[in-house]
């Protein structure tokens, strides 16, 4: 069986060959002569038109055919460029494997997207969801291929953990007294793989993280899930400067490998959202900017008059809308913000010398605003615990990832990549309920 | 930077050159003449030996430093085929970054691998585990890289879920009433991601997840974990013949390709267990041989004084110990064992003819058992909801699901992978808590 993807890319050579394909109606038109019944495999967003003369079927029999049926047909391929459709089948049998039923609600007429949140395990049936998954299923690839590529280790963190993250946010509890107690203490939904991929970036030097995190928030907005993929690199003997370099050079190819893979996709994507690739070679034609935490707030002061947030000082973690301006106005093109302030980072951030700040940076991006947050860790001993216990956080919790500083850790740093902001950011989709498959928000689990 | 890993591919192309590693310290001896520090960086589980002569270091302070420290090490590299350490490095320059400190507990003296089990944040500094992270990276890698090359999405199932995989065993559950009612609907944790799976396959044709699942079971055997990754692929039209013939395909492929990508690995590994290459080119070089259910029964009723448990019947569900007899013995090599009795198996799976068996699959390889589990599905809404209710399963939560069958479903068949079960059989590992780096069972989470 051969995919409509494949015969797209080799309708050249594959004129008047035949073949045979198994799909899915997405259309079904035509007259008393002739009927063209447009098909979807999954394997692309484009259709294959499949031309059907009276003496393959009754028209009669066509036109039971619903919108969502699965056929199976075989045909002679016929290469038309510079016609609407750049390839038809000329069908020599077409079969009615399974029809719909007449509530099938994936029809012609636009649904719209939060319409197609009540129907998550029907919404990729439509083009645009077919689209997103195609290329969440890209970049996943090209992450890994990135770091495959580099020697990274693919690592799993665990996600029933006894340590939450500390400060990364509100975990779902899987077990505790009031339970089963099946593991005999208290355990939650991992916030973070990064504390176990620390130990073990030290032994392996550089491994990455690719799995769901999980937030117990009750966070209602277009950027916030509960449950989502989150990716996190870890390199033993790396500094600030090494990591930004890394998560750049990643973004940059796993972006322009993804984009050059679907053209089709991306088509779709700019006419729903005219700017999109300007704004995507934007990022891949611009060298990365690096900006001072406290540049920034200046630069931010001066204009703060544009802000719904007026209230901009050193100490102030940005908000979105700040992010946006600093790299859509301000550097107009991807900057990494660095060396925050240490009052609101996380206390395994490494604490640089004029301690106030931390060697801390996100990366942000035009449209969308971060996309990436990582830093330098904290590994000299006696720092680390001073600022546990400044942060009255359980030192006993965390005492193996302590040890990590007395067993050999030079130095290590790292960062986390939100999965489905980035696939926001590329496809250019308003809603991360719509880049994940069955997306979990308070209040909404569906299957 | 360079990885140790890169110096000995490419060791006689660089004989001569000089360059910098950083890396930890896995052995220190020597004499008042010369000093051999042997250094790894997790990049393979070959250490580089450092020659350090006086001139470079004082050595007092190579005395200082411990197994597990951190080094810098910048030298030329010697080519010696032929001889124990095939490279070594002379040092030019030999920098302490880190020292452990007194406690450490990897030390040359070899620890034992339940030992090892008590501290999962230091273990992986050891041969054994470093050789089987490497192989679990790359085998994850070889997975995703086959389907890729196949066109198969990469689907996210979810990991929370109001759908408990009926009968695939006990889950974890996230919110309830009792909690915070989070989604306003009991959920748990998933335990297949078969259902979802499902869904994308019908609409991308071929699809697979590969994503943590969980299991509430009390059961502290070797080879059950709390916590695991499953690999699902799932395919639109396939039926069980195309399905076993993918699953072997695939196992060959990644398996092929891991051992030729580690051949210091399989080297120690065979060492640890003669005969495990042995076992895997028995799987490697001979053809999956099918049998039928009916028929193993008949051959493990002939030997049934062999086993433990003697009881074999037609309706019977088969221990390891008479899995492991087919494939290693029977047989004497990889086996599936098709069309299994329908009253211990799964409500979706595909009802044949005879009314008493079901259209599924166990894929048995010498030296485990079972490795893979998969089924045709039952696309027949009307046999599919009879089913249902025989088993008194919930419909309603089901529906969704009922529903793909109304919905174009023409057929569509998957297997799961229990993704550490392939790690035992290809590392030949004994326990499955040696195959994840932070294992969870019954009373047992640490970090």
């Amino acid at each position: 069986m051969t995919s409509i993807k494949h015969l797209l890319i080799n309708a050249k050579k594959y004129d008047q060959k035949e073949f045979e394909i198994k799909a899915w109606v997405a259309s079904n038109r035509g007259n008393t002569n002739i009927r063209f019944v447009e098909i979807n495999d999954g394997s692309t967003i484009k259709n294959l038109q499949v031309v059907i003369k009276k003496e393959i079927m009754s028209f009669l029999e066509v036109d039971k055919i619903r919108l969502g049926a699965a056929i199976h047909v075989k045909g002679v391929l016929k290469y038309t460029p510079g016609m609407a459709q750049e390839i038809e089948l000329n069908a020599d049998k077409f079969i009615l494997l399974k029809n719909t039923d007449e509530d099938f609600p994936i029809q012609k007429k636009e649904t719209s997207l939060e319409a197609l949140r009540e129907i998550p395990h029907l919404r990729h049936r439509t083009t645009t969801l077919r689209a997103i998954m195609l290329i969440r299923s890209t970049l996943a690839l090209e992450i890994h291929k990135f770091y495959n590529e580099r020697g990274y280790l693919w690592v799993s963190s665990p996600i029933i953990t006894g340590n939450d993250g500390e400060g990364a946010g509100e975990s779902f509890v899987v077990d505790d007294e009031s339970k089963d107690f099946f593991f005999n203490k208290k355990a939650t939904l991992g916030v973070t793989g990064q504390l176990h991929a620390e130990a073990y970036a030290l032994g392996f030097s550089k491994v990455y993280t690719f799995a769901p995190t999980f937030r117990a928030e009750n966070s209602n907005t277009t950027k916030h899930a509960a449950e989502f993929w989150m990716m996190e690199p870890e390199v033993a003997f790396f500094d600030l400067k090494d990591l930004i370099k890394m998560s750049d050079d990643m973004l940059r190819q796993v972006i322009k490998r993804t984009v050059e893979a679907h053209p089709h996709e991306f088509e779709f994507f700019e006419k729903n959202k005219p700017g999109l690739l300007k704004n995507l070679n934007l990022f891949l034609n611009n060298k990365l900017s690096i900006l001072e935490y406290r540049e920034a707030i200046k630069i931010l002061e001066k204009v703060k008059d544009r802000f719904e947030d007026k209230n901009i000082f050193f100490g102030k973690d940005l908000a979105t809308e700040h992010e946006k301006y600093l790299a859509e106005k301000h550097i107009q093109g991807p900057v990494a913000v660095i060396n925050y302030p240490k009052s609101f980072k996380a206390f395994y951030m490494f604490q640089n010398e004029d301690n106030e700040t931390v060697a801390a940076y996100d990366l942000l991006v035009p449209g969308i605003g971060e996309v990436i947050g990582g830093s330098k860790r904290e590994t000299r001993y006696e720092k680390l615990v001073q600022r546990v216990k400044d942060l009255k956080i359980n030192q006993e919790d965390l005492q193996w990832y302590l040890d990590l500083r007395r067993f050999g850790q030079a130095s290590s740093a790292g960062f986390g990549l939100g999965f489905e902001r980035l696939i926001m950011y590329i496809t250019g989709t308003e809603n991360i309920r719509d880049t994940i498959p069955f997306p979990r928000t308070p209040k909404n689990m569906k299957m």
